[in-house]
């Protein structure tokens, strides 16, 4: 599940070290689900709610939690998803703080 | 140009009714920009950085403005872009309100 989302009484208080990183998805399963309809990747950018993110609807039915990107950005507790581009699991936007290689430092 | 975006002491001031459509973009050309870095179809979805916004990068050098989308939503100036996506020209969050079918009303 997504470690945002997880259902209650589940293992939100596992250490961040333990977290594994979200399902893969998008061309060439190059990209990793930033939520049940999100789907980013660095070469690929992002999709919404398209074909490319119903895999990620898999991620919320998976027991153990997991998370997307590294880098915070935003105010809204998102993470650096692609160059320039900010996400949480509700949506993304444009961020100059995610350009560069700075990326997923 | 997106009419937010365009240069000043352009054509902002055109009565909305003479707005076109933004540029066609993304799989068979269903869908439509809706910023430099957003293309979004009702049967597709919204694509942020992907290859397919590559054409919406040219509206901004247009020099009429367009609008995209008809129906607004969140508090950014954003509207509807895909069954339960609002988009403005930044980014794209997911939102109830652009559910169903009422969506291009």
């Amino acid at each position: 599940c997504y470690i945002q989302n997880c259902p209650r009484g589940g293992k939100r208080a596992l250490s961040d070290t333990a977290l594994r990183q979200c399902l893969p998805c998008g061309p060439r399963n190059k990209g990793r689900c930033f939520g049940p309809n999100i789907c980013c990747g660095e070469e690929l950018g992002c999709y919404l709610g398209t074909s490319e993110t119903l895999r990620c609807q898999e991620e919320t039915f998976l027991p153990t939690p997991c998370e997307a990107g590294h880098k915070p950005c935003g105010s809204g507790g998102g993470t650096c998803a692609a160059p320039g581009i900010c996400c949480g699991t509700e949506g993304c936007l444009l961020d100059s703080s995610c350009d560069q290689e700075t990326l997923f430092a």
